[in-house]
């Protein structure tokens, strides 16, 4: 009983039609009956799980990643709240705005449609499964997901209880599907189907998203990596700098937006590494830096040039001592990742200038590069991160999985 | 002297920097002074032209693509004032939306931002020259220029006048250069450059913009072909329908947004269809109509299915009966190609639904197909038209060659 991955792309494309035209309610019910359904179904989802974990736990696979792979009670929690959050949210679909009338009376707007047929190939995170679906159901979309070997059995319990959320809103179950061939084969496969699949989002590690962007014929939207920086300026308050940089690197290591560099101007590094390194210490972070960081913390490793590319997503953080703000620009542009750049600092000119001209997809003042995720940043879930600047850049919700079409009101207007 | 292609991708990036932080005032400057030189310097551009002309038709080449070839003083004037509508749009770069405040006080926002450097591969048309730098400059972009061997000489003489105004206005030359060598494999190093060139828009025949699609590394966007219908429907004022059916058709047969294919209601087929037919013979347009039709207006040839799919760009159409909307809108969705689609009606209801249903990048109601247009849009000269749903979809113009980073404003927050 092999799967026929171009038969689920078919089976998809034929129900995005309909889910093009569902209304908001419909949509919203779908997607609170998941809601329910996941809460309703706690104790089976952490069964599956366990199942998955003791499966990673003999292949011996990293912490980052079983961290990544584990569904706890509380995970299943926000899962739910998760979806509820986006069941709430505006309908992008059908969306006017921009109408303009010309000067020969016809109107011009634009209309929001959703895109149509998104791919999701994902590794490890099994609440990735509900979060696309949500996203992409209350865009009007569908969606086909291929989870990874590790979270199998995660991925179908939830799917299954995705679709029976479907079903009860009467809408057609296949608006949700799960590919369940793990292999490599499966995505290449699913990779070809440029006549049904609108879009791919890959979400994982760096060789995952290599093998899908260099064998994909239909458009991709990703994220190599987040190498994060926070760069502390002359004008920071220290307090809150130690709080935002402690933050940033080890509230939670093993994800893309935890910091990578610390980057600080030397007018204060000297009263402000020692004071940080402590609290790195404390909180079991190796730090590797740079000459004039090491003669100021003695205890530091010495970083060489592969530590300012690396990401980490451990508890380990390279630093830097710079003597400006456009040197760190500078570092960042050469090493960064265009994921997400803080500054430091009470200076309102820097924090505006950085601001400005950090070209990276999430720059923020002032606040903890942990921010950079879509319910943070009031999306909704997130469906992915794009570092690539078409059609998103940074952190997607419900309405990067829209378009907008032109449309023109008139009353019999020729062209001259 | 071979031009090396990627030394003029390295230019264009180091230019790009600059550019992105030009100042409103600069970039305005750049595309004014561009415009007077095209008006001053109109007699040297119609000779140049006329080279150009000159070989085409020794060549032999079609009716359809000399009108594109062609410089007339009335299109140099058509050139500069596309530039000043574009120099007087307001400035997409820096602008800010969307500010939010989350609940833990941090304020969420966006700014839009260049996209980088953009390669523009062209066939014929030597006005896209002016078009494509205006727009480009006037968000902030950098553009690489490759326009086809048989307008080499205008494309020359009206880059050099671009320059110029670059220069006059203390902004670098290279954010316009256009590459000179016209073979295929300057293309293929152009499509190369992925480190140096974030966008590629070809504008052309199908051809082109297939070779481009299957050889780029760079993300393209692209329309392959404009198949434009009008739908009749039952509702419709018969004068209104039959004068947009004239207009879409032949005002200017030889473009992407002419009408193509002419669906009409059978409800009123039997009065509409012999008195557009009468109009059409006078039009000089060849009608190719499905057995329905040539039961009402004999005259017609009997169309084949490729005339379903056909882009003619002359005047000949395809004419078919059908027996509702639904049966309208199914064959759009089955021979369209994302275009541009319009519905004649006076019936508000029907009007509505077409308008939301057809999923075509531009769709109408009561107006000539040729309104599908960045001019005549509102959007300034045009860049290009997208019938692929990412990033944009229709014609696009300065807004479309930004993107939004996030920016988060904080005051020490952290994640809990």
């Amino acid at each position: 009983m092999k799967e026929n991955i171009k038969d689920i792309a078919r089976a998809a494309k034929a129900a995005s039609n309909e889910m093009a035209r569902a209304s908001t309610d419909k949509k919203r019910d779908a997607i609170l009956n998941m809601a329910v359904l996941l809460i309703e179904n706690e104790e089976l989802l952490i069964k599956e799980n366990e199942k998955d974990l003791k499966q990673a736990r003999e292949k011996g696979i990293s912490e980052a990643m079983l961290d990544r792979l584990t569904l706890t009670e509380s995970g299943i929690v926000a899962m739910a709240d998760g979806l509820r959050e986006v069941s709430a949210l505006t309908d992008p679909v059908g969306e006017i705005s921009h109408i303009r009338t010309r000067p020969n009376g016809i109107q011009v707007g634009r209309m929001r449609i959703p895109l149509g047929v998104i791919g999701i190939i994902y590794e490890a995170r099994p609440n990735v499964t509900a979060d696309a679906a949500g996203l992409c159901i209350m865009s009007g979309n569908v969606v086909i997901l291929r989870g990874g070997s590790e979270s199998i059995h995660s991925n179908r319990a939830v799917a299954r209880l995705l679709q029976e959320g479907l079903k009860k809103a009467g809408l057609p179950k296949e608006s949700v599907q799960l590919i369940q061939t793990t292999d490599r084969d499966a995505v290449l496969e699913m990779l070809q189907c440029e006549e049904e699949i609108d879009l791919i989002i890959p979400r994982g590690g760096e060789g995952l998203i290599r093998f899908v962007v260099e064998n994909s014929k239909i458009p991709v939207i990703k994220h190599y990596k987040g190498v994060c920086h926070v760069f502390v300026d002359e004008g920071a308050d220290l307090n809150k700098a130690t709080d935002i940089a402690i933050n940033s690197k080890a509230q939670r290591p093993g994800v893309c937006n935890a910091m990578e560099t610390l980057l600080v101007h030397s007018k204060i590094a000297s009263t402000f590494l020692p004071q940080v390194a402590g609290r790195f210490k404390k909180a079991g972070v190796e730090l590797r830096g740079c000459k004039r960081s090491r003669e100021i913390v003695s205890s530091m490793k010495e970083a060489t040039e592969d530590d300012w590319f690396a990401e980490y997503l451990d508890l380990i953080l390279a630093v830097k001592v710079v003597d400006s703000m456009d040197e760190a620009m500078g570092h960042i542009r050469t090493y960064g990742s265009l994921h997400t750049e803080a500054i430091i600092t009470e200076n309102h000119g820097r924090a505006m200038r950085f601001l400005r001209e950090v070209n990276s997809s999430v720059v923020m003042v002032n606040a903890s590069t942990r921010f950079s995720d879509g319910n943070q940043l009031g999306l909704g879930a997130e469906i992915g991160i794009s570092t690539t600047k078409l059609h998103s850049f940074g952190p997607m919700g419900v309405e990067d999985l829209t378009t907008r079409k032109f449309i023109v009101l008139g009353e019999g207007q020729i062209r001259k």
